[in-house]
């Protein structure tokens, strides 16, 4: 029998653990930018010291959902609430499952009255279509899916263009661009600007403290954009990010991309996964790291884990409220950053010069994960298992090694833990895989994000990003 | 004044060798195949091991020659005898200044009567043009230039696709696709088989010593060829090579793809900087590495320091023949392999961790050239210059790292030298150029090619790839 959906893929399998960590998708690309542009030390450096034009037009999907009951299907879905949720607003969109374990996340734009626009990775994309589509909402719901990983001299296009404009320059390079001054609205705001004589859409953003913008429109003019904001930056010290340096930002900025979707286990969950394509983010989706458990559920987070505890709000009913409602915030883990130790990284690098022995897994600069979803084991000087390590990398602003994950309540920043880098048994079957041993990395417990700067002053609200997020 | 040309370029500048030193044009890009099929290690891994599919489609010049002076240009230009030239060969196309300095090289292929496709870096084709426009020959010449190295999801086509199917198993995967077996002609010549029903037609390679095949065609066979080659292979383990793997695959097999073109100086080849465009090639070309000479003319080569003196024929006229004929070719500095101390690329590898200080120059894996032409110095231990690195990475098979370059003739194989990698005075003002310091790399003076199998087998004829090619 051929596999028509998510469902037949987990049957013939049995073990959906062994599925996954054996995924043949390979590494989880961020596609069609130019891997460089200048090198990818230095677009690193930009969004530390200057500005940088990060362009996101092609590594997420795009959902547009339009009708009279698209706020509906938004609320019966998320954690967050929408009481306040006008038009020009956006929210960090988090839904969970019904047992309470997150799907996925991504930002909701509010860009007109009944229209909404989903950006992000698949998961919470399909999750919204699904219920759009078998749940009676009087909706409509347009894909625009993420570029192909490797187009190799494809055209490629999209519905729209998606750019950052962000860095300690950012608001000098933003008014040049405009022509004048911009309102700084608050954080996940909407507004407009002026780019070359065009009028596009704006997010207010930022990073590292400093106010940024979130810019998109039809993608017809993305030339045009890009080589306006980049002439007009040059005097402030704009960097294209290439798609090398891009993906790291998060682990100074403390957002973890790429938790596992908790959609693989549960009978009421059993019809989306009989709707889920067999070749979906979610079937093909390549699980990586020291962490094996024979239950993927131990490689479900819920919003507490995943730092998102301040969006949970009970003043609607959403699919999982029963389960949240249950959740005893104080006894999960939490998100933190984890410093790794110089000695222990160097290591790991240099192990390509082995020739007795098979070496470590490679450490990818500067994004070093080698799966969509990634899971090292963390534990205690007693060898107890406390913590997950979720995004792994390298910042030439840190000269270190970082990852992002979760540890158990109780343990302090400051607090050295090891961290288990490579798979077990030589590695799994993944194509990102070569035969390797593993490797203990000693890590120390930071604050998430990491960046000094980013700890005092991104956090404008409360909430991880925002409470206009929340 | 805008510059209009080379010459207007070098006259701006003032020095040749600052303005390629600072050059703004970033990395010399392998463009459009994806970075990455499976890792770049596994991909290096199947050339050794078992079988791979070099996609060669995007980074060279294709140069159309037609005509019946055609020859005439190609011998006028040569150091290599046209002698025996016939229909379905190619040869290695080496040209030289008046002064009998490299320009470039690239392949030749006499595809038809009166009919050659020469395939390479731009600085040959760039010449033949030149020639063929300006030196009164009855040729036609159409240039299908290499594709953009960024094309951020535009359309990108060529004239031909290029691939090469090579490894240990490569004759094994070439038979299955053809349907039966396919003559082993003499290296360089060409043939023809069948790919998927169409008749392709094949240039006789190899690598390390096995036989494999370069095959070309019309662009719009692209996917089904590719394809119809992957699916056949898979059972002898072919692998796609991305273009990061690919361009290291020299540093086993031993040719140096990037001499800088000797054409800055001479009054003689005035009028040929005053043809080259301000935006050519060799007016944005990137020169790197430790090795910094007020003189240009320092950084040229002769063809025996590139390992094609036995190309060297006297047996007709062209560009460069006085010059060579006076050339005495046991004094010239030879090609080899420059093994890299495993303690002392370590140092390079962990110093992204120092915090204290600058830190080296980024070794990229598996291609750490930062330029387009790259030259470090190579001492003794008296602290004499004898030699040049010309091309560096890393090589998982031999899991170390290595450089191709030149060396004085009395340095024997095995002597230790050392190596200065990185750029004095933190570095030029290069886009790929993060502040550095240098350091000093033991390497041991080793073959050409390095590995053992190339060594031994490679060189059918007794030239460097070939008595046909020479």
């Amino acid at each position: 029998m051929t596999a028509k959906n998510l469902q037949d893929v987990l049957d013939a399998s049995g073990n959906t653990v062994e599925l996954l960590r054996n995924s043949q998708i390979g590494a989880y690309i961020y596609p069609v930018v130019a891997a460089e542009f200048t090198n990818w030390q230095r677009e690193q450096k930009a969004w530390r010291e200057t500005a940088v034009l990060f362009d996101q037009s092609h590594h997420m999907v795009n959902l547009f959902i339009k009708g009279p009951d698209a706020l509906k299907l938004i609320s019966d879905t998320a954690i967050n609430s929408v009481e306040n949720f006008p038009v020009n607003l956006a929210k960090q969109y988090v839904p969970t499952t019904p047992a309470g374990n997150v799907i996925g996340d991504g930002i909701l734009f509010h860009e007109a009255e009944e229209e909404f626009v989903f950006v992000g990775r698949a998961p919470a994309a399909n999750w919204l279509m699904f219920h759009g589509e078998t749940g009676g909402y009087n909706v409509d719901i347009k894909k625009d899916d993420r570029s192909p990983s490797r187009p190799n001299g494809k055209l490629v296009t999209r519905d729209y263009w998606r750019f950052q404009i962000q860095g300690p320059n950012a608001w000098d390079v933003i008014e040049k661009v405009n022509g004048g001054p911009v309102d700084k609205l608050k954080f996940f705001r909407m507004g407009e600007m002026n780019v070359g004589g065009q009028t596009v859409r704006t997010l207010r953003h930022g990073m590292a403290g400093a106010p940024g913008l979130e810019l998109w429109g039809p993608y017809d003019s993305y030339d045009k954009i890009r080589e306006t904001i980049l002439e007009q930056g040059q005097e402030f010290g704009i960097e294209p990010v290439g798609s090398r340096a891009y993906s790291s930002n998060t682990l100074e900025s403390g957002w973890i991309p790429s938790p596992l979707p908790a959609i693989y286990t549960g009978e009421e969950m059993r019809p989306y996964r009989e709707w889920l394509g067999a070749g979906s983010y979610e079937a093909t989706n390549a699980l990586a790291g020291s962490y094996v458990s024979d239950d993927i559920e131990d490689y479900y987070t819920n919003p507490w884990e995943l730092g998102y505890g301040s969006f949970v709000k009970f003043d609607h009913d959403f699919i999982g409220r029963d389960a949240l409602e249950k959740v005893d915030a104080d006894a999960q883990r939490k998100k933190v950053t984890f410093a790794w130790n110089k000695d222990d990284l160097a290591d790991i690098m240099t192990s390509l010069l082995d020739t007795e022995g098979p070496g470590y897994q490679f450490f990818n600069l500067p994004n070093a994960n080698y799966g969509s979803s990634n899971f090292d084991e963390v534990k205690d000087a007693a060898g107890k298992l406390v913590g997950l390590s979720m995004f792994t990398g390298y910042s030439a602003n840190e000269r270190r090694g970082l990852s992002l994950g979760t540890v158990d309540p109780d343990v302090e920043v400051g607090t050295e833990l090891t961290l288990t880098w490579g798979e077990p048994n030589g590695g799994s079957e993944k194509t990102t895989v070569q035969p390797h041993k593993q490797k203990e990395v000693r890590v120390v417990v930071s604050p998430v994000p990491y960046a000094v700067t980013a700890r005092t002053e991104y956090r404008e609200g409360g909430g991880w990003r925002s409470q206009a997020a929340s």
